[in-house]
């Protein structure tokens, strides 16, 4: 993980959406598990909408995307080379997975100070 | 955590909210961190509207817990020892966080076997 991707993504005001996937990998060797999600982040920054991604993996993996709209992560969905990569996660790498998508209503953070300030 | 954390939530159809709460900690000795972390965990789990949580933490910490309504939410966050924890959190573990409360409109997993299916 590059040291980019370490840290908390700032995103405009909201509505924005977010795709939060979580995922179990199987116990098998990495066969290009790495290399393919590094490229998926590579890939995703540079798409229209992109807003950027936080990712921690302990067991669970999680990862959440934050996106402009909609039609931004419809779009990046069906982009050729993640769709290929779907497959092999769906075949080889994932137990168990889950894809959420979401419109992000309200956020705070330590910047704003607002955490705690209303529901 | 607890095996029963280590896994994909089950949620159901949507709509339904997240907390996305990524967060950074402070270089300190854990202070009581960890066993708020998982107290709070309990307190939530006991909480009407409460459908799950998934966390994991890789340098980024990312804890997404999963509600049925908004006003669930809100009186999650109003829960008198949740609020001293999001204090400690604010003024002590944490150097950096974002806290993101977002509807999920859309989800896919193994089970239902559409990921990929649809935008």
């Amino acid at each position: 993980m590059s040291a980019e991707l370490a840290g908390i993504v700032r995103t405009p005001e909201p509505p924005y959406y977010a795709v939060i996937f979580t995922s179990l990998r199987n116990p098998a060797p990495d066969d290009g598990y790495e290399a393919t999600a590094a490229r998926m982040v590579e890939l995703a920054a540079g798409r229209p909408g992109f807003l950027g991604v936080e990712t921690a993996r302990e067991g669970l993996g999680i990862t959440v995307s934050y996106w402009a709209d909609e039609a931004s992560i419809a779009a990046w969905k069906a982009e050729a080379e993640h769709v290929r990569a779907q497959e092999e996660g769906r075949d080889r790498w994932y137990s168990d997975y889950a894809l959420r998508i979401a419109r992000v209503e309200r956020a705070y953070d330590r910047a704003t100070s607002t955490f705690g300030a209303e529901p």
